[in-house]
């Protein structure tokens, strides 16, 4: 974790703190249904919930000193507890193993890490959605190869980002699913010693389904298709983050990451305004990105446990969310403020000198009755030489003067080829299956 | 693509001819269309469809050479079909761009290749889970850390297996459905040549769903996700290839895979039987969960596209596709043939001295009133005897020659602390949550 | 391997037949040894060599069908020399191990795929070298961040390239030594039936160095230093070619990969000459890098050795070294033909209004007794006006009309700092420390 | 970096303390050589150097505060080093731009991270020969495929990680070199408005070498390698961590990782002692390696330099180095304490009912003049009933049992082969070769 690409609620998920009070809801839960099924003394449950009641400090440093005596967390903080709450304390963890709450808190972890994931990604959609229709028809030229292609709208940019988004968030809801259980079976999982009862009343108590089968630790594999899942989103993001720093190049220059009074762009250079806001993302989702491998290789854990995946762990549980999380926050602040040049967009589509029309001549000339060859090798060899005159010949003017051309095709008939509307009769059906 | 980890029918999904002939269904299907929306002369899809019927070859050289000289796939494609069908197969690929054939053909080829998996993924599981019925109370110990643990049986580790392999399962029907659409929209995907209605025909006609906006390609967040998908499950395999790997180690042999007659274990060494299958899968699996780190840097192309997608997927497509079916299938076969010794089991079960029933006495001697850290100590300072004697020494006997245990339990309540079926009471109920 | 991404010598190396030609060399090296030994009859290796010294063809097939029954390749081969040469064979691999063979073969063609990389990076060096002295003093503008900055010259893009391989060169040199090496020390690498002269005879006469200490295989540290060597190779080959890709951008166009006549570059938009070669350059950089993450998991072999590493290094043995020969040809086949516009260079540079001489501005106000954060401002106020009128404006115009600037530098001091040939003074400097 | 994974000297290294008084020694050194060159004033460069003499603490607070309002690290740091040092100051970082800072700091604190990485290799080797040649003779069964081979000296398994890690160490003093350069070369690296001598001076102050040729940016090829370079002792420190953890496995336990009076193994079962530490290495190996993906990807800046590479390094720059020294240490740890169990070594060694000697009996019978076919047909038909027996028969007894083994060889020659000495016979050579 960065601390400058962290924001503080997602932070406070990952805080010695929030870990130690999951795992004290864990333990009394547990204490309490134990109490239920008559297992343990009723007083034991209340002994915990009464002290609990008091909102009592968690005091992290003191669990510290334990845990490096002990070499053990989770027995280090249940001493702790039963110190504070007294000899009623005993009766936690009956049955229990520490890995049903270290990796029952690490699926509460990571689903309040989604929740928030999630209404990053609302709020990233919301502002991609409203420039969108702000940028509904705004012309700009479509781009393959980094070439110029067909016009498009810069509506219709946002609009693929918005329906990649929304699929990100389709993503990120099933991953959330899959990580959000509750396992409390005991030492390899086969509730010798705890009733699969126990299991449930957490899970229903802390919002998470049950682990089916859990063999001491909740299977890897639910975490290695989590951590994916955020790869997933981190190329979004950076295809996003690429897109704004293309238009930024000087030499296109059709938007602008805001860029706020008093900002340097540069100690030497006073004239920089660059994309830095979005090459620092595209750094960040090569970093989150990343953190999938080590969590695919987590799967493979021997026999019923090992503890391998544990200080995997430590780093991609906080790392990824935070990460992402900053990531979501800054590109939506990129997408909310970004400053768009229509008129600058316009020029460069007509840059070339019309050659952006050039496939609708090709057509034209192929529905008049020449073959597509032919008709291909026309359009090129004019097309060739606008393209060497860099735009300053006009695509047009050649193939009125091109007498095989001009032959299939009457002037008038090839102007309405060059109508730029033409291409945003669509934009309307698309935004309807984007936007709904 | 390792011809000797590959199957026909994955394989002959990526060959030439095969691609070919999807390409064609679609520049029909879509000629189809447009005629029948009068864009082009209903000649010109029935002329098409008519050569279709007469089962032609595909000339795969014969478009290769062309290829060659146009330096442009689909181009060259186009003009061979030209060549076999005549004039009117002019009115193909009207207001198309490759990329409409090319990633709908890719479209198609992983969701064919998803089905095949899905299949895979039938058999493996249907294998599992007759093992695991078949082992559902064969007591074997549980390990974590590689150390002994308590007993399970070896059904529940299958079951484990089984539903995590049904996670997959449900994973990569997901992964399919996201795979699996068609982009019929022109240029840049504006539809400016061709009407939305060519691509949902075409995307009916191939059981596809549409691409909601598709700019030229279809979103390549769309294909990391699938690739993504197809690593997670590699880490599955690998999981339970280690297992059997584990299993077979000399000094457990627990369980080993199927060794056929006249099978030689090592060129120098006459007794070896060695985990070859599994220790192969293993292999296997860091080849495909590799290939999901390109599927992924393949999200942020360039504007409405670049193409540097396309020589990774040329990789990855086959490669991931081919090497999982194949590895699902000799997964399938190793459990299917997987040599089970219930004896061995056993007596690994037994050789630690009853060290696997610690926790159970630990639970006895806090219920009888002792402090769970007192309870610990004197369980501790027995069992680490046991352990120091390598097993030779009965942690039952040590105890009930400790004065501080039997103060707190009789003997009678010691022996019932031993109980290995104890283990077992909720091996139903698991087995109920897994296999339904 | 993707065969169109493949080169013939290269590819060679990894067929059969080469394969199993070292692995008789290696086999009949060391019964030569052997039989100078005594250990076993002289008759045995000149058998062997006088049926090699007929140049026998290698039945592939046959050696395959062996291994369809025995499961185990070199046994397989050891039949089918033996059925060849006759009984005189039976002296072969006394004391060997199938990995003395296997992984010194590796080590062969892997060390002679490397010649053919380190020939590879010789001819593109020269042709940056080459291109770099033709533009040693062509100007063109540096940019960071996507923008422009101050003039360079399109030979110290160039130069820098040369830098970059040459140090991949060096790279490749160490991790060639690295990989280069011979273990034929038996079956856990004891040498309890082979001498270990045996060893150093075979690794002289196939140019290898002796294994340390080696067991049953050479250890994979090796071999992952190595891929991870052409993975860094393969940043450098993306490096250069996204330079090339953003070159070749319409609003850019300072230079462009040759378009060779009769070549279309879209089906559908004759107007389109697209960066292809270097955006398939960018995907194959994608697969190069990706093979180093199953080589670095190949590392943790189990004891002495499982045989996991075995399916990862069939996959990326090929296809890492075919992959990156042919990417290293075809960079060098773009740099050699690259079509650079010096014109276009220089229009780009003039196009915003003198705004990349600002820094030369800045520093003179400091030494003219400006504070460095004043000089900025004046700098900036100035530079922005410019920079919004998208060069329309000069900076050098306005800064004469800014009285704050006059006041401490006269227009001729102001002048001068406009001076392109300024920036250019130390590019033989450079020249010198890169070619030298 | 995950506190608990960290060690102080090299978390130093990466705290903002450190990472300005290096930004202070670069520019106050360049300003001293700027003053030499006459450039500016040496009152510039001695109030720089005159402040520093007062040790003055470096207010980094303060530092943020201004980059919160600047955007800009380095200009709000001169920006407070002006505060402290008076106008005097405003001499500082003439010609220069923010990535000459930048970068060779970075430099500087890789290099000093590689320091103590070497001094941590050394510690480690120094441990692994110490053990190594306590454990020389110690006979052990070698292992492949987790199946007993050969017998091995346990000297040997740790012969093996010595040369492995001597090779990392190898590895790390060229990666080292490769990332000690220095870049002080102005906007784009020209050189323009700075001497060349300065960065010459600067480098050698700081016990660097020239980058020949920087573009604002040292390339990140360098950094890749060097983080490549990480991956693979990652590597490497995963393999031994996986020997280890093998090998205290409950039916293995031949040697085991310390376990500290009050450490308690399990909160449920207190038998167990795991090799946690050894399982916490294998994590930390796959972060590790992880980290050089995200490098990888840094290489192909866009033209002269842009930032993506920037928040990458924020990450991986302390992770890896710090998670990598921690790793060194706690693996140097677990080798020097290692408790080794020569009996039981000794037990497994003689528990398959001397199968390990298998290979000796077969090359004695190809030697008696048997077909190799045959000699392995009669070995292997004895050592599959002792395989079966689970080593209660003796193949030494069957075999002189078996009238077509004792046609060829006496009883005399069959013990002979037995011999476990005759295994060892070359420890020495090999102990040579290793430790020289």
């Amino acid at each position: 974790m960065v601390p400058r690409y962290a924001r503080p609620a997602m932070t406070a998920i990952w805080e010695p703190e929030s870990r130690y009070r999951i795992w004290f809801e864990i333990e009394a839960h547990a204490t309490q249904k134990l109490a239920d099924l008559g297992v343990v003394p009723e007083s034991g449950a209340k002994a915990l919930w009464d002290w609990w009641a008091t909102n009592p400090e968690i005091d992290v440093a003191a669990i510290d000193a334990k845990e490096a005596v002990l070499k053990h967390d989770v027995i280090a903080f249940l001493d702790w507890v039963a110190d504070e709450v007294g000899p009623e304390a005993r009766f936690m963890h009956q049955g229990m193993t520490s890995s049903d709450v270290l990796d029952t808190t690490l699926a509460v972890q990571l689903s309040r890490a989604a929740d928030i994931l999630l209404a990053d990604l609302d709020d990233l959609l919301a502002a991609i959605r409203r420039r969108a229709e702000e940028h509904k028809y705004t012309p700009t030229i479509g781009r393959s190869h980094g070439i110029h292609a067909e016009p498009v709208t810069f509506g219709l940019k946002l609009a693929q980002a918005y329906a990649e988004f929304d699929r990100c968030k389709t993503r990120l809801v099933a991953a959330r699913e899959e990580i959000a259980t509750c396992a409390i079976s005991g030492a390899v999982g086969t509730f010798a010693n705890i009733d699969p009862s126990v299991e449930a009343y957490v899970a229903e108590q802390l919002g998470l389904s049950i682990e089916p089968v859990s063999t001491q630790v909740i299977p890897r594999d639910r975490h290695a298709m989590f951590f994916a899942t955020l790869a997933v989103i981190a190329g979004s993001i950076e295809r996003l983050a690429v897109e704004v720093r293309h238009l930024q190049r000087t030499e296109v220059l059709e938007a602008e990451e805001y860029f706020s009074p008093g900002q340097k762009g540069s100690s030497a250079m006073p004239h920089k305004r660059n994309p830095i806001l979005t090459e620092n993302l595209t750094g960040q989702a090569r970093m989150i990105r990343s953190y999938a491998i080590p969590a695919l290789e987590n799967v493979a854990l021997w026999h019923e446990r090992d503890i391998s995946h544990s200080s995997v762990e430590r780093f991609i549980g906080p790392d990824a969310t935070i990460t992402l999380d900053f990531a979501l926050a800054r590109l939506t602040g990129v997408v909310d403020k970004l400053l768009v040049y229509p008129e600058r967009m316009q020029a460069n589509l007509d840059r070339m000198g019309g050659l952006v029309h050039s496939q609708r001549v090709l057509l034209a000339l192929t529905q008049a009755g020449i073959t597509r060859d032919n008709a291909y090798r026309l359009v090129q060899r004019n097309a060739m030489k606008v393209w060497e005159s860099d735009g300053r010949l006009s695509l047009l003017d050649l193939l009125k003067q091109d007498e095989e051309v001009t032959a299939a095709l009457s002037n008038e008939e090839l102007e309405e080829k060059f109508d730029l509307a033409y291409h945003f009769k669509h934009v309307d059906t698309i935004f309807d299956r984007v936007f709904g």
